[in-house]
């Protein structure tokens, strides 16, 4: 019901997802309305479930409100489903803020992970996995090495990629660039054998293959995922604008036609799906707040992907293994700051 | 000295624009090195003038070495050459952080500027002005509420803007998005008649004539700047893929010459010049760190309208005024809480 094109689209999306994929899908939502505007749009039905929801969370409402005053709204329900097993995995176009609190506070988070993050694709030739694209505006160095490990478990796993390459996204190359937090992330990372970190990426390079997973906080991730948004599509209007000036470079845009499609799709939000919260103990997934009916669709395929990955064993052995190795550094630390007393 | 291309581009940038403009420029450097690297490349050095440095500050090397071990480099000679009024401005393509430093340490401040901003133009078919593109890390509301007051003042003297619209950078539109800097700094704003604060501004509408001045931090506006630049690169080497793919694509690009190459010029760093260090009582203008020689004429060019404007009393004046409001917002603070004790 939430995301800015519900309930249609999002209900088409789920329709021809459940029809094309054959996976079994329950729509969480207001049942009156469901049916009402299925059958306006004749929509069949008949592959989908219904599981009913009084409310709706918008995107001004805040955070907390899924597990105050809006427990009965679509997201509600649909994240007490998945905390009850009525289901593998949640997708949602809704409010990212209520979401991620929802997902933290009714599935909870994976044993030993300090924050979940949302692991979003830059559709650049070589895809750049980019953490945190907005679940968390403030992170520790601890919290970026965590989605450090994440990140790479996830290319690893749905792109095959051995080592994955792990930049952190700074205002300049060199190890004393940035805020406290880029320094100290730097620092840490450096001494991860662990983790393949490359260094620091300076957003000039983004987009020309220099990192597989791109650390950032949730601030300054928002602001590149919807940067990279809003440039592509500056740059297909640009070019769409040059194409119509007069007779010939129409006639090249004629001949050009496969191409350019070619280069819309690559930037078209709608093309690359959903981006999952990584860290939390069931599979999130977040759409994009404007997916149409092809999003939606995609979205389904990929977390039919990631659910094939078995990933979220993964990150636990991983937290588990941190954790330890924490303990243990903390050990040494207080044994030695005792004998020195 | 300073800058990736320097001395030879930067040398090649000054003597053009001195002959072109017929304005006296000094070059500040080793006066051997240049005179070698001029009789090399059989560069006159007739319409400039040589202020020897023995000294140059590299990119790595901490702000403040411009005040300590580095004062005798060619950024430190030139801005204490601006600082005793031996020059009416000064241009660099050096470190970022030891020009802000020297700037504030040595030319000084105007009086009541908490900080000095670099203002940077987003090359947009209406450009944007960025502020901080990069001068402070960390800024508070107060440092941003000045930063609306330069920026409209710029865009007021040298674009004829009579109100520019001032935007917020921040993870959505809502007034309560954000981290507190961004929730602080949209209260402050909206309540200030002054300025003409249009909201928050999302980066995926940033290309699209939302705003003629765009507030952020200066960490988050050298990710955006950044990447700028690189978006701007990858999509023309995206279309020159295109463009190369068979022969009617080649044909067609044939066609688009003209076009192609206006969409390279807009995106093209040394188009755009440089970029002042609004807040500093005397101008100082950063060029892009990897200044051509064209940039650097053009960044001379920027010099001489930024002087033509006056800016810095209308800074001064604004300054003082804002000063004044907010002692007396503290004494009515005061007041009225001696009045409740």
């Amino acid at each position: 019901m939430s995301g800015d094109r519900a309930p249609l689209e999002l209900l088409k999306g789920a329709v021809t997802a459940a029809e094309e994929y054959r996976v079994p899908i329950t729509v969480v939502g207001d049942r009156e309305v469901i049916e009402r505007v299925a059958k306006e749009n004749t929509l069949s039905l008949e592959n989908v479930e219904i599981a009913h929801a009084d409310d709706v969370i918008s995107m001004e409402d805040k955070p907390l409100s899924i597990i105050r005053e809006k427990s009965n709204s679509s997201m509600g329900v649909g994240l007490r489903m998945l905390q009850n097993g009525e289901g593998d995995a949640f997708l949602s176009a809704g409010n990212t803020g209520a979401l991620l609190a929802g997902s933290t506070l009714l599935v909870r988070r994976i044993r030993g992970i300090r924050r979940a993050a949302i692991a979003t694709f830059l559709p650049f030739p070589t895809p750049v996995l980019l953490m945190d694209a907005g679940a968390n505006l403030v992170v520790t160095s601890d919290d970026l090495e965590q989605f450090a490990y994440m990140g790479s478990f996830y290319m690893k796993k749905l792109h095959g990629i051995e080592k994955p390459r792990v930049g952190l996204l700074n205002n300049g190359a060199e190890a004393t660039k940035g805020l406290p937090l880029q320094i100290e992330t730097y620092e840490q990372l450096s001494a991860n054998p662990d983790i393949n970190f490359i260094g620091n990426v300076e957003a000039k390079d983004i987009p020309f293959n220099t990192c597989d997973v791109l650390l950032t906080d949730g601030f300054t991730g928002n602001i590149v995922l919807k940067y990279t948004e809003g440039m592509g599509k500056f740059m297909l209007s640009t070019l769409k604008q040059l194409f119509t000036k007069n007779a010939i470079t129409k006639a090249s845009a004629f001949a050009m036609k496969g191409q350019l499609s070619a280069l819309k799709k690559q930037f078209d939000a709608s093309e690359y799906g959903g981006a999952p919260l990584l860290g939390i103990s069931r599979p999130v997934i977040k759409a994009h707040g404007s997916s149409d009916a092809k999003a939606i669709k995609n979205a389904v395929l990929q977390t039919i992907a990631f659910l094939s990955t078995g990933m979220n064993h993964e990150i636990a052995r991983m937290a588990a293994e941190l954790d330890l190795k924490n303990r243990e550094k903390k050990k040494v630390e207080e044994s030695e700051s005792s004998a020195t007393e």
